[in-house]
Order: structure tokens, then sequence, then C-alpha cells
């Protein structure tokens, strides 16, 4: 009998964050998988240390984060290669996704190779936007606002269309695109109260108002822009 | 010494979906104060029973949930009155709230009329839409796509426009407006992928597509847009 894939959200990066859920899941796991980018240490594997067991395999896959589309889609092709030969052995995998599987992860190209074929099951997992307005204590959502989780690697003018109907927003991706970000927030009028939280929830935690950020951000940085008078 | 108050988020349902965090400052608080609309019993309270010790005394809320806006300043005005006196006393308070406090919650009503005077802290939980998701096995955001949660409530133009630079959506509170949020999504060429999650995680969680429902949809039910072929 073949194993199960489990995709697990292991939150924004303090073990506390995790669900309990998540926790039984991957403690049940024969095999626990994870990305390793560019030969950086897994994010989500330290967050999700603790719920381990010392007897289970680890399957660590590389993952080329800037590459080409196709290094990309390679890479995705082996990782679905050697979970396959574990299912097909009959060992349960839990592949560890930063913050919610489904919400910009690996873990989407994976289940698309392999749920035709395999059980695969999806663990939810707390979104790290939503530990960043937990710092900031700002609301994403009253009454008949919208909210909206807005990739900042998106042309000015798609940036432009998607910001100008939501009330509140989550930028992701900033990275390299901070300043750019910066001019359209200014042209709608809601740089003022755009914050950049960055590595939410762990050690590093810092928050600052993007009008203070004078270049470009890191990787792990979400810009929040909390809805403004009450709707 | 004042208490704190924490709007602690409990996730959509299913205790197993709590994270480590909530049920650590849950199991602390001296104080358990959750909504009570209109007389039903509390979801939040039942998803968190087995967090909450005997020993904490227990602050049920009323809240009419479909009342005029005067009466529901003025239910959070005498529910911030009532926590008042335990944080002035001392005690810790534990708001719960469903999914993320930050999030359509009365957490914000609450929070704003009480952050001024007290330490407040927010404890963020699952959002709903990421259960749902979940369940269906559906991406919600890949690469540069747009997520959104859109409000059901909001007339037909205003729905529009914000479903149309959106890759992917939940529209919460569709409840009597499935019928007419259908024709929308009918006309932007959404409707044939929009699914109907009603109670997710828990035991009357049903699935199903939202062209089978004739009429309204209950409270709790969500309908999921995921996004369409890859972006």
């Amino acid at each position: 009998m073949n194993g199960t894939l489990s995709g697990v959200g292991v939150g924004p990066g303090d073990p506390e964050l995790m669900t309990f859920l998540a926790w039984r899941v991957i403690g049940a796991a024969d095999v626990v998988a994870f990305i390793g980018a560019d030969g950086r240490p897994s994010r989500a594997q330290s967050t999700a240390a603790a719920a381990i067991r010392a007897q289970s395999v680890l399957l660590p896959i590389d993952m080329p984060m800037r590459a080409d589309p196709d290094a990309g889609q390679a890479a995705y092709d082996l990782a679905a290669t050697r979970i396959t030969r574990h299912l097909q052995e009959g060992r349960n995998v839990a592949f560890l996704c930063e913050g919610d599987p489904l919400l910009y992860g690996s873990f989407i190209y994976l289940m698309a190779r392999l749920q035709d074929r395999f059980t695969v099951e999806v663990v939810p997992g707390l979104p790290s936007f939503a530990a960043c307005a937990a710092v900031l204590r700002q609301p994403l959502g009253r009454r008949s606002e919208s909210f909206g989780i807005v990739p900042g690697t998106l042309p000015d003018d798609a940036l432009r269309a998607r910001l100008a109907v939501l009330d509140s927003v989550a930028i992701i991706k900033a990275g390299r695109h901070a300043s750019r970000i910066a001019a359209v927030l200014d042209g709608l009028g809601m740089l003022e109260r755009a914050m950049v939280v960055e590595e939410v929830s762990t050690e590093r935690q810092a928050l600052r108002p993007l009008t203070t950020v004078p270049g470009d951000l890191p990787y792990f940085a979400t810009i929040i822009i909390p809805a403004g008078d009450p709707a």
C-alpha cells in the first residue's frame, strides 16, 4: 500500500505558531521533506525541529530560488521522483512548508505532480501576514473591507490596479522592488501607513515604516498596509 | 498592576488547528471572554474548551449580529467596560476569536477601545480560508498571483471591481447574497471554479460547487475561487 503525502504548514517561524495538527502529522511521518534553497538552511525545518521524530528519514530537496523556469521545473520533477520512491514503498511523507502550503509555496507544484497517483492531504498553516498584523496590532479587515496578498514583483500598473481596490494589503516578495512599490503606494496615498515586518515571529523580527527604508528589503520581509479610517 | 488583554485566534473550528501559543495564552488567562451572538453558543469557546482552566472566570459577551450600528457600538462599549474592570483588578483577559483576531473579528473593536489604557497583545490564528483551501486542495497563490478576501455583502459593482483583479478569492459573508454573487462570478467567467465550504474543519463540514447551490448559504460558509490555469 502506498504512503500518503502531506503538505504541512508550519507557520511563519516561531515553533509555538505551529498547530497541534501539524505537530501530530509531522511526528507520525516516516519521511520529512523540506526545501533547502541554494544551500541555505531550511527555515521550515528549524521551525518544526522539535516535532520531528529521531527515527524519521530526512529528505532535503534542493531548489534554486531565482533560477530560470526550466531549472525550477526540473527541480520539482526530481523532487517528485524522490518522494514517489518513498510513497511507493509505503512510507508516509510530510513535506514541510513555511506559512501555509497553498499560499505561494513549493508544495503546490509537488501536489500537481503527485496527486493523481497518490493520496495527498494538506495541513493548513498560519500565513505570515497574520503574524505580521498581530505584531503591528493593526486590523486587516472590518465589515465590508477587502484584504489582499499582492506580490511586489508585479509591474507598476498591475500593482496599482490591485492596491486601488483593496482596503488592506500584504505585499510579499518586495525585496528588490521596495523603492518602486513605495512610489506606487505614494501615488495612491497609502505610503504613510505602510509598515515593513522582517523575519516575523523570530528573534530577528524587526518593524519599521516603509518610508524609512532607503533601498531594497530582505527576502523574508512583508509590507503591511492596514486599512485606513473605519469603513 | 493592570492585567493584559490578549486577542487570541483559535482557528476555524477544529481544536487541533489551534496553535501552541493560543493554547498557552488561554491556559494562563485569569478571565476567558468570548462573544455569544444572539444567545447562540460560542463557536470559539467550544473550539478552545480543552485549553481553558477550570479556575478561569468565563466572561460571555452578548453581541447582536445583525443589529443596527448603534446597538453594535453600545454592545462593544459595554463589553469594554466589563473587560476594563477585570484588567484594572490585575487579571489577564484572553478574548477568544474565531479564525484570526484581525480578520473581520469583534476583537478589532474592543482593541480600539482599550489599547490606549491597557497592554493589548494579539495571538494570530489560522484564518478559515486557509482551512477551506486545504480541504479543497486548491492553490490560492502561485508566483505573481494575487489572493484576496472579499465580503459578499459588497454591492455588485464593488464586488466585480475586486474580483476582476484577483487571481484567487475567498468570499466571506456570502449568506443571503449567494445568488447575486454567483451572477457576478458568472459574468467574470469565474463561476465554474467557485466552491462552497460550509463549517470547515468541523463534523458538519460540507463541500459543493457554487453552481449547485439553489438559494442562500448559511452564515459559516465561504466561497473559494481558486486561481485558474497557472500564471
